[in-house]
């Protein structure tokens, strides 16, 4: 049992082009092969130095295992070693209901592929992350590498892939629309501007009037990609990139065809998040129940809940304060048992020029923004299809037509009634494993004041 | 039969988020409905007036269906709306063997949803779209409706799917990265500035510095996401925008187990396309088979083959010129039965400093272009691992580490030997539609001249 040095052969003698032959299995896969001799690929995760025995914990992509290590040799060679190091460990799989997965690795030959330089500038092997977020967010590279950090964006991937796989089920095709616009999109100053060609461009804050065109031409279409906000702000919810998961359908009743086919989006996500199980038990996380269907009040309801509630009279207030969303959110709970709540007809003067009005009560919209626990996740909404009502709402707001030509088309040749929502997936990431940052589900934050790592 | 003028009923009366509860029918699944009564939805196709029937074609989001009307008022109704009015269908399906897809509807009640301003700037209903590309770019909001035209977007979209099930087949994970990067990822002068808050960023040329750092992480990554150049030649493979597949993937013997990986990657992504049966059909496309192991030739290999063939000496030759690429997918095919190529080892000079060299020759790399019908579509290789080879390597091209402190903590703590590759999915589009030009596969192309629509 003593270490070997040796790092893998390269396969300069080999022409093939095969995965490589020794079946390496992964640590979440261990259980599976009780009584074998395998080969686990990983990082020095942690040690536990006991007086006759040294446990090692060796982290690969998919967990972590545990191996036992008596031979003196080994045992020292591997209490040198900084913590990261890189190991290939050869060893039998015994059963032992003690060790995280109720196996571990005994009798191991270790290999140490790469040792790391010292020891990592973030303690990675402690159930919670310990250092504060701006140190976390400048070692990004390895602070990512804590087991429950890196599960948070397990659940990002899963929740985006379920979010997909929930549109293709209603024929929704996948777009990729241009994120280099000469025009901003939903209006306003948060716009990145950018040099193209000694040209102004923006970078697009939306792919808003791109799935209205394509609307046209699929009906149902969605995109998975980063928008981009240059948000003035410092706020736990607000990031200069993030990823927009966008739908637009076409041939819609009005605002509530949209709602629901967003309900239908929340459970696929849902579902996907729930089928995580190592990642949700890692996290201690309640997966929500998406109610058959979603509670929902008009704003004008919504404020006047508020107001009652509060003695603040806000009746007359256009829009909802994140205070008003946090006390919505616990209502939901408390009166119908449901993490979401839709409300709907926010006033026409806060929506874009797009934007189709209630046609009973034009100074309300056919729109709706999706609480979830009681922070606004989703906005959506029914969108203009005729061109006249372009032409009178972006007179209306002094919006130039020329610059959006290629958009009006759409309208003059043929649209039906259609509308769409857009979900920034970090924050409602962060509403389901509880981060009250959006900085801790997303990978290499952009603000501000951060453009590194 | 005389035809309505209404447009569907709002649902303001009704607080449910049902989806619209008469079941439409889709274009593609009208022969399931064989005998029944449906209602179709969609654009105002084509007309067709024989002496004493009309056929009116249909086109919605799945396909066109062709609908026999017979009442002369609803005749005189249809002749006279522009193309690409938005219908409402009612009408009995019936089988007949000389329809589109073997079904027509009779007896059709219809509906004007909303009528069109007048003819579209390009023509649609002809087999293939006869306008010049600027022609149809400029009007690309109905351009794409053309059914070839879209069909090859569906493709796309299938493909694009078919690598990300292939990817997380193997346990690689999607990631998202930042677009706005404080460094050029990849050298050179292709990069767009971007004013970040009165600083100066830069669009990412690619996310190869994070899905590396992100290997560290999970292993396995993967990535489908925008990726920039600021390209100042205008060709026909090359676009400021496009939509980058990318994966990176740990503890490889070499460049070859990442070739592995690029092999079930393009067999994922034709298999997904084969399964668009409409589409292939109508494109009339070969879906090419992807060999068991993709024949892979030397750099010095495929210049002294091509040297050979052409009488020209191009054996000292860093790097293939397009027409040797030709000329070396043609030489696959006749050799090999293959459209696909690897060519690797390609010298270090070419290459990013992050390639790692081939320990036999230093001189070539660990590196990869993967050639499809002589054109290359994917590029990668195996990477550095070690701090002190970066180090190195960034002092031999005078890069400071500085502002790449981020990226080389990663290797500072601990990485194995990895690698990986990126495809532009336009690009491998249109090599296998048989485009000439990457434009014809791109929604909304960005170049030199174009920023709309």
């Amino acid at each position: 049992m003593t270490p070997t040095f040796s790092v893998p052969q390269a396969a300069q003698s080999s022409p093939g082009q095969s995965l490589p032959t020794e079946s390496r299995v992964w640590a979440a896969d261990l259980a599976q092969h009780a009584g074998e001799r395998v080969l686990l690929n990983g990082w020095l995760h942690h040690t536990r130095e006991l007086k006759r025995v040294l446990f090692l914990l060796l982290r690969d992509g998919s967990g972590v295992a545990q191996i036992v290590v008596e031979a003196p040799e080994a045992r020292a060679l591997v209490a040198a070693l900084p913590r990261e190091s890189v190991l290939a460990v050869r060893g039998t799989v015994v059963a032992s209901p003690a060790a995280p997965g109720g196996v571990e690795l005994h009798e191991p030959t270790i290999e140490i592929i790469e040792a790391a330089a010292g020891e990592p500038p973030v303690e990675l092997f402690r159930p919670e992350p310990g250092e504060q977020q701006p140190t976390r967010l400048e070692h990004a590279a390895v602070a990512l590498r804590h087991p429950r950090v890196r599960a948070a964006h397990r659940l990002t991937a899963a929740a985006v892939e379920g979010f997909r796989a929930t549109m293709r089920a209603h024929r929704f095709v996948e777009i990729a629309t241009p994120k280099l616009v000469g025009e901003a999109t939903e209006g306003g100053a948060n716009v990145f501007p950018v040099d193209f060609f000694g040209r102004r461009a923006y970078l697009a804050q939306s792919p808003q009037l791109y799935k209205q065109m394509m609307a046209g031409v699929f009906e149902r279409v969605f995109e998975t990609a980063p928008a981009f906000r240059a948000e003035p702000h410092d706020t736990a919810r607000h990031l200069s990139q993030f990823l927009s998961l966008d739908a637009e359908m076409a041939f819609i009743a009005d605002h509530t065809t949209v709602m629901a086919m967003v309900t239908e989006a929340m459970r696929g996500m849902i579902a996907a998040v729930a089928k995580c199980e190592a990642e949700v038990a890692l996290l201690g996380i309640e997966v929500p129940v998406v109610p058959v269907a979603i509670p929902q009040l008009h704003i004008t309801e919504a404020l006047a809940l508020v107001s009652e509630a509060t003695g603040e009279d806000v009746r007359h207030e256009p829009d909802l304060a994140p205070a008003h969303e946090r006390w919505l959110g616990e209502w939901a709970k408390a009166t119908h048992g449901s993490y979401f709540l839709f409300v709907t007809g926010y006033p026409m003067v806060k929506r874009p020029f797009y934007t189709h009005p209630d046609p009973a009560r034009p100074a309300y919209s056919n729109s709706f923004d999706l609480l979830f626990r009681g922070l606004e996740v989703v906005t959506g909404g029914q969108r203009l299809h005729r061109l006249a009502d372009y032409r009178a709402a972006m007179a209306q707001r002094g919006i130039p037509e020329a610059p959006f030509a290629g958009y009006l088309e759409t309208f003059a040749h043929g649209m039906p009634p259609h509308g769409g929502f857009a979900l920034g997936v970090e924050r409602w990431i962060a509403r389901l494993t509880g981060a009250e940052n959006v900085r801790e589900t997303t990978l290499f934050p952009r603000d501000l004041h951060r453009l590194t790592p």
